[in-house]
């Protein structure tokens, strides 16, 4: 018996970004890192689960501090928290609405994506 | 009198990625060559009005082509038209299709992207 694979489903993505001038203020990685340091409530664990430097995401983490009116994301400098990385309510709420806006395009974009998908070669 | 600049509007882009595993079958960089060879009839022409090698131009309409049903360009061979490139009506159909996801998309973001602007540092 022979198995064979099917190729791959092809997929569509809306990539947000959100820019003033040449400098990207939100987008998908942005967005991503936000969450990841949600999830691990340490800036060396996000940055390890996206694969990417602590001083990148360190970097990426200034720059989302300095686009906004209050900084996105908070570090604990002592105490029992030392080092602990959080979402501030403003962090929360920017990346909510990153992500509502990623979920209204993909709901608006399905009808015309259903047509294109069905000019794809098979 | 002195004048001031005014910083940059903020501004949101949604980009559309249409891939199949790791290949991008259709993303805002085909879109535009989509345009730019309809615009101006030759891939030459095309290329350089996308800052880009007709090398890299043309390879990008060989993978547009292989990615749907029928060639989505075509570029006549001989006779008075020679090398005049066209999009064929699916290259017609696909562009105005992924045009209509860009169009759909920004206008069922912009609720969100109001509330997200208004917490951009200005």
């Amino acid at each position: 018996m022979t198995r064979r694979s099917r190729p791959p489903e092809p997929t569509v993505r809306p990539r947000i970004r959100v820019s003033r001038a040449e400098e990207i203020l939100l987008g998908p990685g942005k967005a991503d890192l936000l969450e990841a340091i949600r999830r691990s409530g340490r800036l060396r664990g996000a940055a390890d689960e996206l694969g990417m430097s602590y001083m990148r995401a360190w970097k990426l983490v200034q720059m989302l501090n300095r686009g906004f009116r209050e900084p996105l994301v908070r570090t604990e400098r002592g105490g029992a928290g030392h080092g602990k990385t959080t979402l501030t309510p403003m962090g929360e709420s920017v990346l909510a609405l990153y992500r509502t806006m990623e979920r209204s395009s993909l709901a608006a974009i399905d009808p015309a994506w259903k047509r294109l998908k069905s000019l794809l070669a098979s």
